[in-house]
């Protein structure tokens, strides 16, 4: 359970009291503001603020005062127009804040998004929760074998209950070293900023993370996708669920032109004109390396 | 006069339509949407959105879940710690849209402060108004004497007479040419991004810029500056006007650690340490160079 | 002619002087350092230093010690593979420093691009030279219909000559005002600040322009393609040259994966699939709009 | 120790290759190329490659096309110009490339800094090896108790002692359970990318990292700090040492505008005008807070 009943009463509250602004409302996003959307066993994602919505995309494209006379058919044009032709700029104007509690190691993962502005939670200063993630047994998965940086088929019997058995035992016994070495009953207590350091990377942190519309379908594209860790994958599927809701039109041109889409090189887009005229085009013949072709097959199929 | 009717009554409708919120709301912010606060003779500032308010550089700081339970005044006494100590990313969590309209010059200035989302209007799209910069009287000045890049005196009677003369000559002609070029009438017409290159520096464009308050307060410490040219500074001054009513006591901080604090190097410190022990520290004996010894007066008087 | 006898000299000098080093160095690389390639009637763009090589990617990207064991080939194939699956940290880690002397109007598109490092000539500072961008004939188009920021045929006879006429008359007399203004013979002289307003966005400015290979690639894609403006377009084509020669595989990788390459949407992917099955897709079933419908049919022609 | 054998050959490889280039050659960092300088237990930075030096900041500051006339005594006066009025950009135009080893704790402060580009060892492709970082007893140190997020006096007797076996045990015994999980020695082993998560915060992990001088300023203004956690100031005080051989007069200025300056707000100016004019200011009669008055007095003493 990621909320105390403290946390829940407090976003009850925030909840409980609308309030008058002239600025431009999602109703899709409202109904999700403060709202805990769980995620993996102890993490979730919550929008604490957002800022536009799909008519601010077309409004800064045009630097129009108003709302101006167009249709909104026209904004749903304009905005796969946009999206289609790689315009960042109009998807910039569109912004989003939220709070996420993960395990370190997504945390890890998802920093290297550089375009984004990030406060987490500071282990020098504060004491962490006593939370780790422990996968499922359905996601102990065993290593891939044709892929280097994935996983393969799940882990079964005596070997599953192995991992699972170290994941909680190495855990608690981390944490329970964690508050011996930082209690001040009987000695003066280790540093917080140094005690941290035994924490392993599945204990969960939190932060508040801003980002622009344009950088958070980028992370989306990189991050729902197949090829991404699991871990942060369900983070990248709950948000997309939530951007679904608050830039309708925004989003279905995401899927349609980025996450659905594939790119062609060069080479594809030649064998693929020879294919249309007919042409028996195979590997040996198609001037591609064995993985591009493999790759190029995937597409079609 | 930087609006048209129709620009003043597409602001006065979206002012006129409150709607229901529950996100963060800044009543000092609310005055300002959709305003436009002229700025030099067809140039204006006007916000068209926002995101948080001081409370939420606080909650951000604290990543904590609601309001939590510090008062207001533990609220205003953590963000002058924040900026006291250089902590950049709480105020990363507020951000506004602005629409601005501002001499070519003054863009160009503006735009190297990289961390900022914008949409200009495209002269390659669209046809530019007949709307220049004429400074006024009193500010069309010398060549500043002791500053290569800045400006002196006011220019007086004939010289400054001609030089209204040609900057309001020129840019007539220039957009009457313009005009020419790009008519359809009896002729093919120039391409409108061809057309534009005949367009002096101060012909006024417009762009959305969306910023966060962070980078707002960066921008401003320089621009708001007495050593920005004067026609940018106007820009800044009228953004602090509206930055001081959205988050009173961010800028209050910002006021008393940046726009009225002053930087002393490790010698004036020293120096200091020796003034203040009752040495008589000179030019002569304070181990600076003529220009820096000459800024630290300027510190101390 | 960009470069004066005494720019040439000082571009000769620093050529005749090479050191030693023990850093990475790119042969193809050092023979276009410092030289100055010319593009427009005035422009050019030069390379100050650059970081990195081929090798230097796939260092990057193994956080090897040395250059390793891996072959030459071993590299390529990494770099291609690194390109097609949109990897960007490891060609972040080369880096090119530039000269580039471009019209003004140039200029604005070009720093649109933030993720760069930019020094440019201060014209609040210094006197700007009276040199301005004046197409060649066949480069004086007339506004597309059917692209409303392009253009289209050669302008002819009469009306390219009343336009080359119009830019070159304002031109001059923009900058014999300037010096008019600026001029502190028996008169105090306008501030240069104030005074570079009147020059149209044709006159050449000039910067120092960093950026990494990733950011570089990105600029091109949009730059060197078909829809850039023709003035921006021959400075990405003459980085493309540079390029090619600093870093041989990736720029082919580029070639391949990006600037030769489509991207096709969710919907396209399936009508390819019902085309390749024999089925007959047409404008009419294939759930595209007709601008989508024209797009796709472009890339198999 | 931070290298093996064949690292270590390596890097003499490298070291024994000079070549030859046209390029801008700093002496003081050729010295440095590729050696390794220890930090912590099993850290280290080396320089893997550069580009610029001292003339490189001003060459850009003054746009010039090759050294220029001035002199070097010019140089410093002008980067000591720049460096004291906050100017950015022409120290952006030198860059560094590192390899640094690091505990993942320390990376994970250091990667706040998002202006850089990074390539860290991937430990979903790859195993990370059994290195961690275990503090030397005099930095075992106790909780700070006036700041929140410091730490205070070293830990003595049985108490360091405990901490110390903790840290070596917890350390020992997840790597040992790590490799178990990964192991495929009649199992299928666990992935990599969900083993690595049973490994605490003081592993070491590696990167590289490139960054301009004006950020790596930023940088080593917050990390040579005395109230950054010690286990990354002491990166921050191996790369001053790197970068004082780099650019001395560029490090020079750094030294007395940043690390030894102090920032004095309006309120400690006034303040401090009165106490030049011999008045008698007090906590009582300041009008600062408390936390500003000690800070005052610190500043003074």
């Amino acid at each position: 359970m990621p909320l105390s009943p403290e946390q829940q009463a407090e976003i009850d509250t925030l909840r409980a009291s609308p309030r008058s602004t002239l600025r431009t409302v999602s109703e899709g996003m409202e109904r999700h503001l403060y709202t805990a959307h769980p995620v993996l066993d102890h993490g979730f994602v919550r929008v604490v603020d957002y800022m536009g919505d799909d008519a601010a995309i077309t409004q800064a494209a045009r630097v129009s005062y108003g709302k101006g006379t167009r249709s909104v058919q026209n904004d749903e044009g304009l905005i796969r127009y946009l999206m289609r032709h790689w315009h960042s700029t109009p998807f910039e104007m569109c912004e989003v804040k939220l709070h996420v509690k993960l395990p370190v190691f997504v945390a890890r993962q998802w920093i290297r998004h550089r375009t984004a502005n990030v406060n987490e939670y500071s282990a020098r200063y504060s004491i962490l929760d006593r939370e780790f993630y422990i996968p499922a047994p359905e996601h102990v998965a065993a290593q891939s074998e044709v892929n280097n940086q994935g996983r393969g088929d799940t882990l079964q019997g005596d070997e599953a209950a192995r991992v699972l058995e170290i994941l909680k035992g190495d855990s608690m016994r981390a944490y329970d070293h964690y508050e011996q070495m930082i209690s001040q009953e009987g000695q003066q207590g280790l540093a917080r900023e140094l005690a941290r350091m035994n924490l392993p990377a599945n204990i969960y942190t939190q932060w508040y993370w801003k980002v622009d519309l344009h950088n958070l379908f980028h992370f989306l594209r990189l991050r729902a996708d197949a090829h991404a860790q699991y871990e942060i994958r369900v983070y990248a599927d709950a948000l997309c669920e939530i951007v679904k809701d608050w830039v309708p039109f925004a989003y279905k041109a995401f899927e349609d032109y980025r996450l659905g889409a594939v790119s062609l090189s060069a080479q594809m887009v030649d064998c693929l004109k020879r294919m249309l005229n007919g042409e028996a085009v195979t590997e040996e013949n198609c001037g591609m390396s064995k993985r591009e072709w493999r790759e190029f097959k995937g597409v079609l199929e």
